[in-house]
């Protein structure tokens, strides 16, 4: 991985750098194949034909190669393109590449772009990302009695974790005066409470024989698109099916998770994703988030590596930084707190207004 | 398939036809997964995070999708992408759908949304797409001494076998003097040596199980992004090892294919794809077009559906549009004439400035 934040460098040489250490890691560098992530280069950067610029520039030519994307979520599933390329046995080995580059266009044209994602009934009526993350921020503290002050606690948790993250955009501590008293940017979400504009890249190699980790379980599903058609504002159903799916596939049950990465974008989300992934009960996550089972140390620790709040989201990398982040915990070698007894681990990545989720579950190696 | 051309319809509304009339087909209508293909529809259509958005209007919500995208063989990595999704035991049934509208932006707009697919620096200095092919057919044309008249009855085919096909953007013949006498477009290559502007849909089922037509084989490579850093401009390295991984995968030779749908974005593509495959040795397809070989009634017919040329080249539906046309071909649906004894057929589907090109080898069911 990168270090996220706003660089200087293109979205070719972050991703040759992150491919540099994942291929370093793997100890070959033939690939039958290059996966290629990224939401929206076309926009962010004027560049389309993506994965074949990728390719080339990584020196790969004349390997097939092919860009996925699944908005916010394009890096986890592009991670499940490419264990199918495995699974199918029409690959061996596959270099899996995630970038983006977010901060060259300026910030009300990012945040057009990141528009593009939601319902275009709801857009054209004025919504954005983050005023429909505030709706269901406001139904689900209304719903479960979360005060705003609590809502901050995840930011000031996530950014402590990010402290000693040298892949994480901002390493400062916060503090909950610092998120209520930050900009307002769609009631009651302020700007503390939204992950950042982002520029940063990942790497995995995926392949058929042994590696640092394993593959235990992969589940994906979707949702309606605009918010308006869902029954409930306060769970993401498409993540509770890809978390059942993948525990099914895996032979697991949420309990034996040791760590997990949950896609934070708002504050909000990781309260909503922990219980979609089956954590704690509906209003559960509030409970855990006061008592610091969440932390590190605690019973279920949640984005021990600062999470897309402090390490940034970059959106088409950050479902395969999650990944990166839990394969450097089950290897021992993250340089945060993280429970160094991990063996399991799950990522959860939200694509869009939660329209496209995955659950990914990685294990240690046997 | 929808009928290709200038429509009004949505996206969604195009790739609901074509899935309608793929799942009629099928006999079923449950999916483990909708595998959605398109080039740019954040730049054509200003909307983003299209897989949810199409799986949604589809009404296959919860269902899994992704959006695959290899720029203009963006179809045809996408069937790739889903073969690989069967093949890997995870998916059974997975609905594959691609679709563009480009019509909706001017034509300046859609020129500049496709020069983003070239090297940025050849584009810098001023090259479009149709530029750098004008490079490719000059110099195929020096070396192999074919006249600008000649390269125009690649035209004349195509449109006259276009003539039949209810899908086909121009059903209209054409002559030789009607293509030396279109608009210059960058010489040696006029109007008539392009394929148009297109909005148009496709979709395919594909199984685990029994169905119309058997996947053989499927071969993609890569090439280098620039134009003026390859060895040679007459041919396309990445069709040839595609075409090489595809035969080894089918164990099957050249000499084997019946039909073949050959991507004719430009009138010269057709003779370098068809050179590429292995139909011809190097500059013998001219003597081949000459000598009515490539026609429907010839030893090796080429784009009897009217090809890019005449179907239209809605850039992230052809290379699935292609592989339907063979399939109507195999079952003995297609209504225009092709050879009615065809067994096996092959797709050539070029991505970029061939970049990234895919063959693809179908077969009648057993």
């Amino acid at each position: 991985m990168t270090r996220f934040g706003k660089r200087e460098d293109s979205l070719g040489e972050m991703i040759l750098d992150a491919a540099t250490a994942a291929v370093a890691d793997a100890g070959y560098d033939e690939f039958d194949a290059v996966y290629v992530g990224a939401m929206n280069p076309e926009g962010f950067l004027d560049t389309a034909n993506i994965a074949s610029v990728i390719t080339d520039y990584l020196g790969f030519v004349p390997a097939p190669t092919l860009r996925i994307e699944t908005a916010s979520s394009t890096g986890a599933a592009l991670f499940a393109a490419g264990f199918h390329a495995v699974a199918s046995g029409d690959c061996r080995r596959v270099l899996i590449v995630a970038g983006e580059v977010m901060s060259r266009v300026s910030t009300p044209e990012a945040t057009a772009l990141m528009a593009q994602v939601i319902d275009s009934d709801e857009r054209r009526h004025g919504a954005t990302m983050p005023g429909l993350a505030a709706l269901v921020t406001r139904r689900y503290m209304m719903e479960y009695g979360l005060t705003r002050e609590e809502l901050a606690l995840v930011a000031v948790k996530n950014h402590h974790n990010g402290l000693h993250n040298p892949y994480a955009q901002f390493q400062k501590e916060i503090t909950v005066e610092d998120v209520l008293n930050s900009r307002m940017i769609a009631d009651p979400l302020r700007l503390f409470d939204c992950s950042p504009i982002t520029d940063g890249a990942a790497a995995v190699v995926l392949s058929a024989g042994r590696g640092l980790a394993r593959v235990l379980g992969i589940g994906q599903a979707t949702d309606l698109v605009a918010l308006q058609m869902r029954n409930d504002l306060t769970h993401f159903p498409s993540t509770r099916l890809a978390a059942a799916k993948a525990f099914r596939m895996a032979d697991l049950t949420p309990t034996e998770i040791d760590t997990a990465e949950i896609h934070d974008a708002f504050t909000s989300f990781e309260l909503i994703g922990a219980e979609d992934i089956g954590l704690f009960p509906h209003g559960g996550a509030r409970r855990a988030l006061l008592d610091g089972e969440t932390t590190p140390e605690g019973r279920y620790p949640i984005n021990c590596s600062g999470g897309l709040k402090a390490r940034g989201h970059p959106v088409g990398t950050s479902g395969l930084a999650q990944i990166v982040e839990i394969v450097l915990q089950l290897t021992g070698r993250a340089q945060y707190p993280y429970p160094s007894h991990a063996r399991i681990g799950l990522t959860n990545s939200v694509g869009g207004l939660a329209t496209n989720n995955l659950v990914t579950l990685i294990g240690a190696a046997e």
